[in-house]
């Protein structure tokens, strides 16, 4: 079992997540289906997709019935084909079809995420750059989307404001420069944490690496910008591109030499995956 | 003020959502800014939009600290021009700093949600075709998102599986036909609500104004199938089009003469307004 | 399992009452009564009863522990003789007899409920009309109470304020009449829910099936006035009688000739049904 | 402010039923009145009563919006004469008319147990027996329905299984007698709180005694019998009158000598109080 | 299953512990421990202890992976000696892993809170004095601290406000004195609990068996002074040794004669057990 | 205002503390403190302390009573002589009464923890070590906690799983050495987080630089040992000295050179500060 689950605030969006869908019953079902009838439903892929979410399912639909019983031959990161049945669920009919939207609304949302984000780590496969998310995620899902950009292979940036350092325009005007507002993290974060730093030019970008930056985040530079400044930086921190990211070729930011390359539109302009869920009743 | 900010549900996402941006502290900040600093920020549009969640975005700066001001003179459903600054929020630097991000991620989303619903709406203008979303929802959104669809000019489907009838194939096929279905969902739901049934051909929908149904989905249907089912129908019952709308050309599925265009895509992939905030700090 | 046992806000009930009663722990029986012992308990009818709440009893003690074991031959509906013994629940002592009171506080209201609903569905029976409860009931408890309204035998009224449309006095007031209140109405509320209208007048009567409302609630009218009232509707609306009926002849009511008689007296004012639960341990 | 309006449980419990009224919002209001309307609202009393919920209903409308203005010269515990208008409530139309139900159903179920409470005070009055609840109030409601009953001028027995010690068969029986179960409840138990031991027979009533019990219940017994146990207790531990009082003539109990009379019907079995709220709009 | 992990409090506690812990996941174990391992886990005391906490850990690791398997023979309030291994835990080792810390931390702190107890318990043994708790207890954990208590064999002061009466400097002062105080709360307090005064003179002594309180408190007395209240109480209340006692000799406190000494250092300052959990992995 | 008041799980943990010591009610105020006296209370030092939870204080009154003042000179931090009033707290005497115990528990056990900070801050003081916490902190408490350390002059390590990666004996030997763990690691977690790695010999002090780890624990390591690997490492990364910190001196740790020093008792084996609240009321 995925160990998130226990996450309360992954709980606590699953149990509203169901109480906003169901309300106090499911009364077409409730008046139409005898409590006796079994459900027999198939999950299948309207279009090609990086699946994500089985086992949010299978734990959504057993919140609702522990009787219900979902199965898969497929794991979360698993590539699935238009036109596959990738996961079954049987059980109580009432039960089933009460669950059925809110498993999907999860489902769909989270493999529209990984499946993207596989499409944009396809892009750079042969550089050294990685695919990371950013903050700009849907409320209340952070940890479920950044995990769906995990299973399409991207990886994480900060997950909060307290697990990161990132250090902008603002912080550094008020400190009086970078040097200083390096120095005034370093002075009371935990040891455990690197220092990034936001840079728009060549000028931040040298008084960035001598206040020893961990990270340098290069933010709405040119591809010919972001080529000099990575020779710039030249392996003494590590080098993130950033700034509508989803809009760009993604081959040609990696081709730049950069490290990492920051995503917001991975979470916040989702294209939910195309799946359905057809059931025989009996 | 918005009364369904004291939905103890939206109060639980706001929280979640709060929670999971701040974690134990925004570090950067509380590092490098003294907290006898003063924010001026500027939300300005990146791009033309139809604005919302402006009411939401006070209350949750105001939730982190009541001191904050957030001013404006736009309210939820305004055009906003690409490049205005709508709005201002001045306060604790390390507060106003600390909220941004979450503020931003809920009203991209709504204002995403709202100026696609307008050009739905738009599309559809001299039509007596209505626009409606889906229960195809962001987890834990969905009373916010169908706000969006409202301030977008669009109406709202049904809110649950409770506030609403909507008999499917399934329901048919258990109970022995639609106007069997029709009737048992008559004798127990409460009498407020009305009936709709789902057909997909033009014998179902015989038999759904046989069973008296109050509302018919036509779904998955050409747009000439439609026309035809709309003659049919002839006034006898609310007629709703319905599946993958948000990849039609609403204009020629409003010609047929249906009542309701349902659109899934209103909600479940939406693409994020660009909104961003500029601040000032003393 | 009854699907509303999985409703965020009755667990939410369920647990704030276990809490309120057993505090930080059930003293005396964990004084008195070793932690090694076995309760056999049997739930036994003290009046003739329509029983309601079986299976949330056997929810909550399970909730309590998992090894605790209710059974009965009864479900929710049945109508239980004076002196009959329909429960039973076996297990560990401590835990059972720390859950006593929850379960019977619980079950006594609920089966109070459906008993005094059944009796006012015999009452009306052979005629049209149908027993509904209203939004007068016990704060936290609405999605209970309506349960046991239904299993009495009964329909429910709308749940809430968002999934039905009630105009009264106050709203066509402010709208200037009842036909631009309902137009008001018409236009933005979702499209499958019906508009009832409160009058307590014939010239409001009028009015309201000028403005095409589907439903009419005739508010504390004589019997004589709802019955002219009936005649001139005559189909064209369903109408609901309305107003302190709990203290009225139910079965002159439905003489009348309405199709809904609405009583707040059925939660609003209930006699517990008198349950004993009495244990053997060894 | 009235300091159990910090309890955790009564604040969650006021959001359950919030949410349970409102739902996603009252769409009939929010569709008819202009958000700009403001609403003047009297509490008028339609029968006698003793009215309570006074602050509580002033803080359910303060937290649907902090503006409104829930104006009262009465205090919970005042008589009220039928006809009275003994409160009022002023502000934003959509929000006070929102509130209205959900405070008036608190507010009618706490002072239809305190008008309750005072005809059983008054009937024991110049005895010196003293009126007292039980554990069978409402699921979640038990802190409220308590302070309801001391605002009628009772007290309260236990609020739960922890601050109070109630020895019965079954502890008994499990112990080997009761001077074992007394023994075995003094050593464990806080010092703080005294021992009640139920009794039936004359038999159980001097062991109890012999067991040093602080407390005596005369269970379900005949006025006779009571005024003999009186007798013999003679002072050496406080009596307490219980079962079916509810049914009884508490000034025949009363005249027995017993010190209190507990009666589970004062909120099990419980005639909302009849209030109504007239509106008028601008 | 001990009852008190039904408490809602507990289970929020401990939730916010988990939550606390494991953040949004324990990504050094994710990235580095495959999640077909499997880990064994070895408890070892490295110091006398009297163990407190055991059902907790085996709670706390099954609401993470209701496949972790945690055994034991000991139980709580055993004593153990320094070197043994206690317990063991298996399951899977990413699991495991990230429910160690907590599971620690609660253990390590009550099997402190126990270790203390029973240290003061044997240095009363022989004399009549109880050893007991205060409400000095760490916020969110006073029930667990309280249980730990009772685990090393004190007993428990009242849990909180509300089950016990506790009658200081204060109350007496705006009362008008100790009688008219102990009357005050005598007429509204329920009938059972016990009233205790708190005296720091013969003076108030005097007034309070005067006033007919049922404990004593002696607050900061000297022993000699304490000897000779004890005197002069002579049997007619239950009298209470208060104020330091975690710096005083319990000994010779309780040669004294009094009946009960409470110590807030008991919960308020706590030296945590040392124990540690060695894991292997395969 | 401090921002962690926002924080839900701060503030779930005052809820529970209030709730857990008021219960239903504080009876014994309630009954001899007319709800019309107001209180004055004194916070008195009584011994010397460095202050922490002023802040937290005056939240926790305030959430009782919006018009309780709490008032003081001093903030978080500041060393308060034994014997000084450093704060005051004005307002209705029975919700001053019912607040008092739950702030004082909180603001005790802070200022101990920020007072034992302090101390050793000042044993290492004109070395270069740092102290810092550890994840051994109280179920709840962490957030208040690590504040506390910083409060005192500490900085705080990680502060749960997810914000910092620490890779120990377990995760080396799964992983097949040190120099695959870190690879491991690198590969998937967030760019922002540095990584930690455990040693207790030298041996593997070289792999983990080989491997190299950011920041390398010496764990129970002796002085002598300690002094070797810090010239051995000669900056390549950071060096913690880690293994019952609380019971050396720190100055001699301090002197070998390490850069970091944390303490697991610095918050699980704390000595509640010595705060008394007196009070006059009128």
């Amino acid at each position: 079992m995925n160990l998130f689950y226990n996450n309360p605030q992954v709980e606590s969006l699953i149990n509203l997540a169901l109480s906003e869908d169901i309300g106090t019953g499911d009364i077409t079902t409730l008046s139409t289906i005898p409590s006796d009838k079994t459900a027999h439903g198939r999950f299948i892929a309207k279009e090609d997709m990086v699946i994500c979410g089985l086992d949010l399912a299978e734990h959504i639909f057993a919140k609702l019935d522990g009787g219900i019983l979902f199965k898969t031959d497929a794991k979360d990161g698993d590539f699935i084909e238009k036109g596959t049945v990738f996961a079954t669920v049987d059980g109580n009919a009432q039960n089933v079809l009460t669950g059925e939207r809110t498993a999907l609304n999860f489902m769909q949302r989270l493999t529209g995420i990984a499946t993207r984000t596989r499409e944009a780590v396809r892009e750079v496969e042969g550089t050294k750059a990685k695919i990371t998310d950013t903050r700009k995620t849907t409320p209340g899902m952070r940890v479920l989307e950044k995990y769906a950009v995990r299973v399409g292979g991207g990886t994480n940036h900060r997950f909060n404001l307290a697990d990161g350092v990132l250090i902008k325009d603002n912080h550094i005007a008020v400190s009086g420069g970078i040097v200083n507002a390096v120095r005034n993290a370093r002075n009371t974060i935990p040891h455990t944490l690197k220092i990034e730093v936001e840079v728009e030019t060549k000028e931040q970008l040298f008084e960035a690496l001598e206040a020893g930056a961990d990270i340098i985040m290069l933010d709405n530079m040119s591809n010919d910008l972001m080529r000099e400044c990575v020779d710039i930086i030249d392996g003494r921190a590590v080098v993130e591109a950033s700034g509508n990211m989803g809009e760009k070729s993604l081959r040609d930011v990696a081709a730049t030499g950069v490290d990492i390359i920051s995503i917001g539109a991975l979470t916040h302009t989702v294209k939910a995956a195309d799946i359905s869920l057809k059931f025989s009743i009996s």
